[in-house]
């Protein structure tokens, strides 16, 4: 331990500090609060997962990136790189008990072993909204609506939002119009989602290792010139199901008001396999960040893990993009963490008279700093217009005399005096 | 994933479903407000911590139970098992800048592989109090005072609760005075903890492979024959600094009202091997559980991991003793987890009206679930009923028409006609 940094979390690994935590806090409050708003409940699982669950039911991608271990039983277990493989086990595990739709929301952390660029992390929280068990597009709209409130209640408005959206079974109905045949298509969105992150060429030498023909690949990459509902039904023989359902879901989110946030974007995909319908991708317009969220439908995720066939939304919203966000808005200038009152005393002689205040404040619910040990008045104000308490009490040896405390206002500085008995 | 128990969380761990995750929050929601009352600020760190600063600073009987693991790059990483020494490294790496004394609070969860009797997990939350840098008792006494303070907003009142506490500096103190070499101390403190978890036979055999003498151990059970301090008093030569500093604690404990709340108790040891001085054990009186709580001085562990010595008294309060006792009160009762209003329609052609008083209200702050799909009457009344909405509104023709909502008071069952416009 000589060595500095390992002082540091290990890493890849976060550490918040009180600066930090209240920031952290002031995130996941506005996530608690858009998500009860809407009505949804609430739950948890333990962070380490069985390894099988997660290999079965995640992107290839991220069973790369999961961080497992063995137990001293010799269980393969993991870290989890996301909840939606849990939440799918927690559902199954209830399925015959449980009354449908559920609505549920976690605050979950998540681990990526990934190389670390650009000061990327291993681990983050993920607000998680998932309504299981609702085939109508309702289920699309309360989830994003419920998203854009978090926004709201953070402090970024519907303006200043936009999200982007598609559907993975119209772009399959688009792919078999074009004459791809379906064997292909999960390579082909796999492909296409990689897009701006390697280069076209790569994409289509990807499409072309799947087993794509050449003339497939250009077709594949001709769908990216779609810029709208009517260009894709355009390409369609008639008014498939995707199509259908999409346009329902652009019907609906007028009635919700998001249609000034909403764009389709024939583009989006997300990376994960198990999406079957609609997907989407939350951004700030004005900022030009990565994506803030990003969801969809998956309409097989319980059964493939041998539960009943039910369908089901979700959304993941993680901590890290927004933070960066509302860091640049100077959104977080406005917490502040410190007690309503700060109390302290002179000498050890009013120790017990500073006791008995704070004593007397937190009995009624009061949050009160009690300095631990006595200082100087100067000292005193000077801790406290750093750390921003409201009202401080410096009890000296009149008070203890008189039983009385000198309230002072940080903000007015104005003082009153009042009985210790009356507090 | 055949197998219907692969559905279940990995062994030892806890899913937490709306019910349980809303007993958990009710626990949290009283820590939090109980640390931030007393100035306590609230940090965190990753679960993952490096193996080494583990190893060293847990206690032996822990560094067996460590979840370790290495990651891609060879790492040795671990599943903390408790939080002091992630924190005494988070103070190291800023011990420079931060303002001492500190009070910081975590609601941290840590991992513990022990053998799975009578329901133990192998994860579980624990609220940590923490001041690092203040010599006086008032740390102590704050760190106690603010987890009694957690337990009155649980709605135990202190008359309820027990607090058993000693001294490792007095004991230490005391073995001298009995002519036992301080180098057996420590081998003392951990096998008189082990009571009445192993055989008195045990415990000797274990002081007898230390190295004390047979005489030694009987004179180390005799200590535990102390029933007050001034038993203690009479066997030391004179005041000891042990014995002022828990007399001091005594005393101001007092100012505090929590005299008979405390009680001296010397067979409280405490098992991490950190602790130098006070150390205690919360009990809840009236019910017979384990200890609830449990903490102590510890004044060499900064300097023992690296960084300029600073004393810290800490507190540790798990959530699953709590929880039995809350339970086992009919506490978790009182929890209503249900939205304010509950809002469905009779036929689609309602829905638009549904989605819009579902976003009026919303956009009020008021919580709201919505009906994801069109639902007869009694169906929903009865849903109502069963999930404890306070407030139901049902659409049908005649309110779409009058663009009016009626609002049914559930427990009252008065209804009330209001615009939607003025909602």
């Amino acid at each position: 331990m000589a060595d500095n940094i390992s002082y540091n979390a290990p890493r890849g690994m976060r550490d918040f500090y009180p600066e930090e935590m209240a920031k952290r806090n002031y995130i996941f409050d506005a996530w608690r609060q858009a998500a009860t708003e809407f009505g949804f409940q609430q739950y948890d699982a333990c962070v380490v997962e069985s390894l099988d669950l997660l290999k079965r039911k995640a992107g290839e991608e991220i069973v790369d990136q999961i961080y497992a271990f063995k137990d001293k039983s010799d269980r393969d277990l993991a870290l989890r790189p996301e909840m939606t493989p849990t939440l799918a086990r927690m559902i199954v595990n209830k399925q015959g008990s449980l009354s449908f739709p559920v609505k549920w929301f976690a605050l979950a952390q998540c681990f990526r072993y990934e190389r670390m660029t650009r000061g990327r992390k291993r681990e983050h929280y993920q607000w998680n909204l998932d309504i299981i068990g609702e085939e109508s597009v309702t289920a699309e709209t309360e989830v994003i609506a419920a998203a854009v409130r978090g926004l709201e209640l953070l402090g970024l408005s519907a303006s200043e939002v936009k999200i982007h959206f598609s559907s993975r079974q119209l772009l399959g109905e688009l792919l078999v119009a074009l004459g791809i045949d379906e064997k292909f298509h999960q390579a082909a969105f796999l492909a296409l989602d990689k897009r701006g992150k390697i280069t076209d060429e790569q994409i289509a030498k990807l499409l072309l290792d799947e087993g794509v023909s050449e003339a497939g690949t250009e077709k594949v990459f001709g769908l990216l010139n779609i810029k709208s509902l009517d260009d894709a039904e355009k390409l369609l023989p008639d008014e498939t199901a995707g199509l259908k359902n999409i346009k329902d879901f652009e019907e609906l989110s007028k009635v919700y008001g998001l249609e000034d946030i909403l764009e389709f974007d024939i583009s989006v995909i997300r990376g994960l396999s198990y999406y079957t319908g609609i997907v989407f991708e939350g951004f700030d317009a004005a900022h030009g960040f990565r994506a803030i969220f990003g969801g969809g439908r998956y309409a097989n995720l319980l059964n493939s893990i041998g539960g009943k066939p039910q369908t089901a939304v979700g959304l993941g919203f993680g901590d890290v993009v927004i933070a960066e966000i509302l860091s640049d808005l100077g959104r977080f200038d406005e917490i502040n963490m410190a007690a309503e009152y700060a109390v302290a005393y002179m000498n050890d002689e009013q120790k017990e008279t500073a006791v008995k205040v704070a004593v007397k404040l937190r009995s009624k619910a009061k949050t009160v700093d009690l300095a631990l040990n006595a200082e100087i008045p100067k000292k005193f104000f000077k801790r406290c217009e750093k750390e921003n308490f409201k009202k401080a009490i410096f009890i000296g040896p009149d008070d203890v005399e008189k039983q009385t405390v000198r309230i002072k206002d940080l903000a007015t500085r104005e003082q009153q005096e009042v009985k210790i008995e009356d507090l």
